[in-house]
């Protein structure tokens, strides 16, 4: 069995416009690189290679109550060093603690023997989720596990992820530097929403599925639209209404807020409209004045992986 | 082009368990039969060949209203005749007066040459359906027209259905002679729902749809809950916990209320099962004292029919 591996962990969308706290996507980038060493001394130690202020206790870092919680599931008096390189900025909402607690236990089971299933490690990769956003959930976690198209269909009392296929697509991310937090984020959710809104949000999140699973892209256009959770959170995001007005002339697919935002996503049928929509996307916060990333990339059709192991 | 058509048009099932309002599935029985003549004198009439207390005033009647809309539509001074021999009990939830709408227009447009797409036939059958609910709505015409499993993603600003692939199953119905009205089983409806249940609802909806797609019966069944309607509506229906409980004791995959009621659907495997699953779900009523009829048949992959044409 190796002694140290190197994983790559996605960068993934969770949500996608209708599907509030149960679907999610991968994406081939930003990604973080997550090397994981065995060591004879217990418990876990952290290193952050990347300028980000993350803690390295690993009590309060995503990725070390994770390791944390897959010890305690492991009989050997064994530990493990963590060295994170982030490609995923935290905080921007295309699921950057999901991407670090999915990889580390990726890593760290393939230094077992790959003994645990990836249901089991996506277990204890929501024991760490649970640092960052102060809730217990899998949206991003699941499609930074299997990779393509997921559905947390339940956490309880049994956790289930479906992953589903998904058509070649193309995403277009942009990260205006707005501080939006998690927890601010749910904050401003409604505590009840009317049963015509609902219907209409399961509506789309049917036909949203249907469409990925049918490969119909008008379908998925149609069905990202999202009547509950973007209409409470688009004030925490300046400029949304007019991105999307872009990107959708510039040729998308369709699109919204990415997990609690501030990144706005975009799904396209290819790379060149692809890029074009990033570009457009990106001009509205220049326009604004507000500094911003841009991610271009195909959906992942797999999830965290090891890449090398010595 | 003929002068009388007769066309087979299915009972549905609308809602299945979460989807409240959108989804919905086709049988192969019972079925409405319905022979349309078209005449020289403008308007409709129409002759129930059946012991049902249905209205034959074509603006009263569902079959009637649908082919006035229709008759809107076409230029030529026509009228038409219709004999409506009703298999599908009216009241029972399992789309009786969809069947009758889709039916005669279906068969109005084969006496047309097939001039209207199956979609603006949907659009006169809904013009019939408001008759007999008091809101246009699809759920049941949908599948009723295009027949399998279909998603009514929205009806404004355009009308919007996916007709989707159902895996072979077999459905198992009970209708116990208990009276609940369309407009009365909306009444006790909840005019907002918590957001969690709301997600809870959304990601069965999404499970549901995967299921039928992927031909996945096991997540088919997982989905079938419903934490919205049916905990709104199961008074409505006494027995019907029990019904569930003996239903999947004989191997049903999972159900739960028909439409808006009284009838309970059960999807199964295999003929066999779903013939045990019938008979469990009946007797349930009979040690209640309720008078019932059970159905057992596949879903039904056509919508209306022409069977015959003169």
């Amino acid at each position: 069995m190796p002694h140290s591996v190197l994983v790559h962990s996605p960068a993934t969308l969770s949500n996608l416009g209708c599907g509030f706290d149960v679907l999610g996507l991968a994406l081939q980038a930003p990604y973080d690189a997550i090397r994981v060493t065995q060591t004879a001394q217990p418990g876990v130690r952290i290193r952050h290679l990347d300028p980000y202020d993350l803690p390295t206790d690993p009590a309060r870092n995503v990725a070390g109550v994770a390791l944390l919680a897959l010890l305690r599931a492991v009989p050997e008096a064994i530990g493990f060093e963590v060295e994170i390189t982030k490609g995923i900025r935290p905080g921007s909402g295309v699921g950057s603690s999901a991407a670090s607690a999915v990889g580390s236990v990726v890593a760290a089971n393939a230094l077992l023997g790959n003994r645990f299933t990836k249901m089991q490690l996506v277990e204890f990769a929501m024991a760490g989720e649970a640092v960052a956003s102060g809730a217990r959930h899998a949206d991003n976690i699941a499609p930074a596990m299997f990779g393509g198209f997921t559905l947390v269909r339940a956490l309880e009392p049994t956790l289930d992820i479906v992953a589903l296929a998904a058509p070649p697509l193309w995403v277009a991310v942009v990260h205006p530097q707005i501080e939006v937090k998690t927890i601010e984020a749910r904050k401003v959710l409604p505590a009840t929403v009317p049963l015509g809104l609902a219907v209409q949000q399961w509506a789309n999140v049917a036909g949203l599925v249907a469409g990925f699973l049918t490969a119909d892209y008008d379908l998925i256009g149609r069905s990202l639209a999202d009547y509950i959770v973007e209409p409470a959170r688009q004030a925490l995001i300046p400029g949304l209404a007019e991105a999307r007005a872009r990107a959708l002339a510039a040729g998308a697919i369709g699109g919204g807020i990415s997990g609690s935002g501030p990144s706005i996503f975009m799904l396209n049928k290819t790379e060149a409209i692809a890029q074009s929509v990033g570009a457009a996307l990106g001009s509205v916060f220049a326009e604004l004045g507000v500094a911003y990333n841009t991610y271009v990339g195909p959906v992942a059709t797999e999830g965290a992986r090891v890449i090398s192991e010595s």
